[in-house]
């Protein structure tokens, strides 16, 4: 059994990635930034929706089009639909910022 | 923006279940237990993978088959396949346990 929290990295030169468990079409990551931001003028723009949870740090998120920018504190969670334009504007310099991130396909629309 | 341990209770008559996100052939939910455990003799035995972190509280959780039970602590996390039969054996009575739980349709086998 794995711990999310074991063996936290305190200064990474780019964002960890793990993929604790995949599956058909879905994605479970584990993502530990130290500090690390999206490049200025860089945006996610992802095929697949992205539900999101920040367990551990904080961290300033922006999606596109919105006037404020999101702060992240433990246990804060988003659904970021497919190609939903985002970017991370800060994640904490003084402790680990721990992301887990469910990348799915979203329902086919039904007309029933 | 939500968060996972906002409200939470702390005396549930049964364990509450939140779906928090949905999409083709997966679903996150948050899960609340308040001391509960499955049923004497009871076995989730599930047609979908479930990717399981606990993220509150603490728990003893049985896989079939296994001699020893295991504890889980905040951010211990496992899967259990398809199938794989498991039961809650104990739910902190003290503190509300919060799961995440992630079902979802394993990879098609292929054989590239």
């Amino acid at each position: 059994m794995r711990n999310l929290f074991d063996d936290l990295p305190h200064d990474l030169p780019e964002e960890l990635t793990d993929v604790l468990a995949e599956g058909e079409r879905v994605r479970i990551e584990r993502i530990v930034s130290t500090g690390q931001a999206s490049p200025e003028n860089f945006w996610y723009d992802q095929p697949q929706a992205e539900w999101v949870v920040l367990l551990a740090g904080s961290a300033t998120l922006r999606l596109e089009g919105e006037p404020q920018p999101l702060t992240l504190q433990p246990g804060d969670h988003l659904l970021l639909p497919a190609g939903r334009r985002h970017r991370v504007e800060r994640t904490s310099p003084d402790e680990p910022t721990v992301w887990l991130c469910v990348f799915f396909d979203e329902s086919a629309r039904t007309t029933e």
